[in-house]
């Protein structure tokens, strides 16, 4: 019979009448036919208590004992979905990670799964159960609980579907899919049938919060088909999957956007050998990510580097900077944090022509003054003043037709 | 080192506040010079938050799962205590039951503890580890999570000190001891700095809700002193241990009472062989538990049969028993919730003469009439009309001396 890994999110299983709509869902799928084990998260929530309960202690806690705390999250949902199951008369039996078991390594906070035992779940379904596991949470060898990092729930999923072969990973979630822009910003925005692993490791990295980048990387890696949907509407969702002739045809798939970040520039650096690397190496000792990086051609042995930090980072990142600045004998550091980060993103990029040029020409046409660009194979990121940002996802939106079913080749 | 176990309800760690008093106590052990295992309830409040939780779902939920939920709060508080000894610079491993592990049989709700792996912990208690034990969980063969009933970190405490050869019980809870009597009805009540095994089951059987039975039980078994006291207070407290000589002395340890239960007599019965079996097996087949038990002397071949249940249990015991009553042929059932049993409670009752004449007398001069009375080695019971259990309780105490430090031997 074939399996189905299905994954349910904090919202999904929130409260007990949502667990019983969880439990409707499960119970269809077991009567269709299907093998049916599902993975959950904690409680809409829980997971945020038990943290701040930890915070009221200490900032910094032993990472052993801080995931064995906001582990037990999933150790209840699961446990109630079981029960609620077995009351509607579906057979299921609940599973920790200790009892697969989920063998991961002991990074505590952020595991990554090593081996999972699929002998203990396969016996569990040939028995007939329906098989609950409590996602998010892993075993390290000496039998320490360990946590996958915030939403690694849906890495648990991604990674039991593969183990297990199963047909389908589903991930439940309070969105009904994967949409071309975020539907609050454009009415106009359309729900996808089916996106490439690509697109959407580049859409959830520029904002799109829907799956864990992680989650979509290890699906990618191991061929897993995802579906996104929603666990309170019975509508199609988005498929996750490997590109496909008909994706390449799509020339833009999506437009995202990022508020998030801020802008920091060196000014008149002496554009020596080893100057990158001895601005950016105090930032990553801090544990601050840099995401765009531009640097200019060289006048009369001077350039200008700018780059972007998350909103978060921005004050201790420019304080870094301006320290290393003085050093290196750049004119000055200049600081921005009004700003915003606009993409389309589209496998079909590669094969078509012209593609930047018409965003660019787009926003010009808008008198959006173009701040930074960055591009990748099947993406191009420009960062624009903040307060043009929903303008210009609605006439890129446009531009490139994403509100019609079927998007036109490039002519 | 001399090993303790200290075990901390489910009030003294209602709180961070509350838990990090609970790691001052911890490390005051710990720098006292002793090796220190700590067990602890979970968080006040929580474990009927999660059966609630349980209970919105069904009344009769898989008990495998339901062990699973309700186990959680254990792993939370023991995670908690952990990271605030570590954050005060003492350090400090929590360990569940399956990491232990606490073999258990498989009896869920209800797991008996077949066998500790005391291995794993003094391993840690080598490397200069406090170790952070969750209480009322156990795992089976299997790799279940099981529990060991409502009070049973209690019991994981006992089984732990036992174990591990500690040399002392600690259990820290909202009352600062033992006392001869509710100080809530009786101001005179006097704490108990001992009390024997024998004594303290009565006093808990009969009402007095410090420790569970079955924790004491087991401590009597394996000869473990526990020393009960209050979390919030340094005072001393009353250890509970073997009886000793001075023990003897004391006619009376304690006065307990017990409101919760009613009285149903069967009345005019023929008295034949069995028929007590048939008005009590239906009793023990529904899982009502019948606590005294009363038969007169036959008078034309006819008898009476009265006995208590608990007050929860009246009405579905009255009917099964009216049901029977009607079968063999007796005459009539009466019912009665308005009862209490007021009981004394001594070792020294053994080689005391007269003390059953005195406790009668001193009730009859207040007017209280007996309805029914049971005894055993160490203890008197008479059941009353529910209005005198105050009244009872304050003369007997009085009678018997309680108040006074050094109660007086019989003469």
């Amino acid at each position: 019979m074939a399996i189905v890994v299905q994954k349910y999110g904090g919202t999904s299983v929130g409260s007990i009448e949502r667990i019983k709509n969880v439990a409707k869902r499960v119970i269809k799928a077991r009567t269709s036919g299907k093998e049916v084990v599902v993975v959950v998260s904690a409680m809409a929530g829980e997971t945020d208590r038990l943290i701040g309960l930890i915070k009221e202690i200490t900032d910094d806690p032993p990472p052993r004992e801080y995931d064995m705390v906001v582990s037990a999250g999933e150790q209840v949902s699961a446990g109630l979905l079981a029960i609620t199951l077995c009351n509607m008369g579906c057979r299921a039996k609940a599973l920790l990670a200790y009892q697969i078991p989920i063998i991961t390594d002991s990074r505590h906070t952020s595991a990554r799964i090593e081996r999972i035992n699929t002998e203990s779940i396969l016996k569990e379904l040939e028995k007939g159960y329906v098989v609950v596991i409590a996602g998010f949470q892993g075993v390290d060898r000496a039998g320490n609980i360990t946590t996958l990092g915030r939403g690694g729930s849906d890495t648990s999923a991604v990674a039991l579907a593969s183990a297990l072969g199963a047909e389908l990973c589903e991930i439940y979630t309070d969105v009904d899919g994967i949409y071309t822009t975020d539907p609050s910003i454009y009415e106009k925005a359309r729900k996808l049938k089916k996106i490439s692993y690509d697109e959407m490791l580049e859409m959830a990295s520029l904002g799109a919060k829907v799956l864990q980048t992680r989650s979509v990387e290890f699906a990618k890696k191991y061929n897993v088909r995802l579906l996104v949907r929603s666990s309170f509407r019975d509508v199609e969702g988005t498929l996750v999957c490997k590109e496909d002739e008909e994706m390449e045809k799509v020339v833009v798939s999506g437009v995202t956007y990022n508020k998030d970040e801020a802008k920091i520039s060196v000014v008149r650096v002496p554009d020596k050998p080893g100057i990158a690397a001895r601005i950016f190496r105090p930032l990553t000792e801090e544990g601050i990510n840099v995401d765009m990086i531009v640097q200019n051609i060289s006048h009369d042995g001077f350039t200008d580097l700018t780059f972007t930090v998350s909103e978060k980072d921005f004050k201790r990142a420019f304080e870094l900077v301006k320290r290393v600045a003085q050093e290196i004998g750049a004119k000055d550091v200049e600081g921005d944090t009004s700003i915003a980060k606009v993409s389309i993103v589209g496998a079909g990029m590669r094969s078509h022509a012209g593609v930047a040029s018409r965003m660019f020409e787009t926003l010009a046409k808008e008198g959006i003054n173009i701040q930074m660009i960055s591009t990748s194979e099947i993406k191009i990121s420009c960062v624009v003043d903040v307060k043009y940002t929903e303008l210009a996802v609605r006439v890129l939106h446009d531009a490139f037709g994403l509100e019609e079913e079927e998007v036109k080749e490039e002519k």
